[in-house]
């Protein structure tokens, strides 16, 4: 099981994910005035802060609840909550943040999803919903017969990881275009690289190794949690086959 | 196999590669005055056009060599010339598509990475550039052994995924910042979302779209080359268990 590997990993992601959402709020304290709730730009700095937390660094915790070598014995069930309520959570602030964004931009008479960056970004957040609501219907809900399981879990595996792939870009696209509107007209512009522009950068590029952890350790086969049948010896209490 | 699904999926690849690469062509083409080496603005359209050719569309192509049922039988090695020698094209486009942008900003005193996009962009092709020379030396030259190809495998297997949606969040982050320089200071702004945006920014959702399908194909575990042994007897010239 290599679970001295595993739990480094979790070490390096856990330090990764506090530093992506302390730096992203850092950036925005310290460089952007810090928060508010008012429709005011110091409501929009909440946006980037929920957007890390919530569709990166929960939603890549949420995934990797069945690596846990915890998960892989007794009954999968409780474990199946806590998947879904961490991704439950996740999309809570996710919400929060596209409030702000939206509450912002509806106070100042800015438009709404008009950039690349939008576009990509409610895509990704209309494919999460999605597949939280598929996921609670037919993998939480006892209806579900086994071949309506086993036929959409690859599915639902996969969209996991991609809905973390397009936050990245989403995340990237948005950190790029924030530092775009807040560095053009002061004596140092983003492109003289003030201290401003590095933090934030490095905090982009904090996101993107955080990401591609999740990522490895999702699809590392040696930490998958064994398919019903190969540890049934240390099963027990294993109820409709999962 | 179920091959009538895999080349229905081949089909949907080449039709969305073929409009990712046109229709960027047709952006630079149309509303951004064309193309041209001579250090102006019209030598930094080559730059969207040659990075999503290369890093995302000849590149995805050049990924899923071993998805094709042809390459599951006889001799591996021609398959992997052929994967090589698609990913060193693709390589090649994508580091012309640098000198384009890297002329253009030293010819207009611009200064070079210093937005998110750029550094990101940049590890990206450190990393394919890394991978590549990589899988030559361990892969496809003849010295190392079998244990280093299976210690090393999974982790090319990962990057080469990897590399693919870093590609992804560059071109995304890279058009919409496009976007914000070319269209800030006209009458019809970007917010007002004239034809050339709404243009580009359905040009980076096919991005998006053809980056999902490639990763979909990669990931099909009953589209994957069976593992030497499994298919011994269809598979007589294989040499060092490759």
């Amino acid at each position: 099981m290599a679970s001295g590997w595993f739990y480094l990993s979790c070490l390096a992601l856990g330090s990764l994910g506090s530093m992506c959402v302390l730096f992203t709020t850092y950036w925005m304290q310290y460089w952007r005035g810090g928060f508010a709730w008012n429709g005011s730009i110091h409501m929009f700095n909440w946006h980037p802060v929920l957007m890390v937390a919530g569709m990166v660094v929960l939603y890549g915790a949420a995934s990797l609840v069945y690596r846990l070598p915890q998960s892989w014995v007794g009954p999968k069930l409780p474990w199946k909550f806590l998947h879904a309520a961490l991704h439950l959570m996740a999309f809570i602030l996710t919400v929060v943040g596209l409030v702000a964004v939206f509450n912002f931009h509806n106070s100042q008479k800015i438009a709404n999803l008009y950039s690349l960056h939008s576009w990509l970004g409610i895509t990704t957040v209309f494919l999460f919903a999605s597949q939280w609501f598929l996921g609670f219907t037919v993998f939480l809900l006892p209806w579900a017969s086994l071949w309506l399981r086993s036929l959409l879990k690859p599915i639902h595996v996969f969209f996991g990881a991609s809905i973390l792939s397009l936050s990245l870009a989403s995340v990237i696209s948005g950190i790029n275009e924030k530092l775009f509107f807040s560095l053009k007209n002061a004596t140092k512009p983003y492109s003289s690289l003030p201290s401003e522009a590095v933090f934030a950068n490095i905090t982009g590029m904090l996101v993107v190794a955080f990401g591609l952890l999740v990522l490895y350790i999702l699809l590392a086969s040696s930490w998958k949690r064994p398919e019903p049948g190969v540890l049934t010896d240390r099963q027990p209490l294993l109820h409709n086959g999962e």
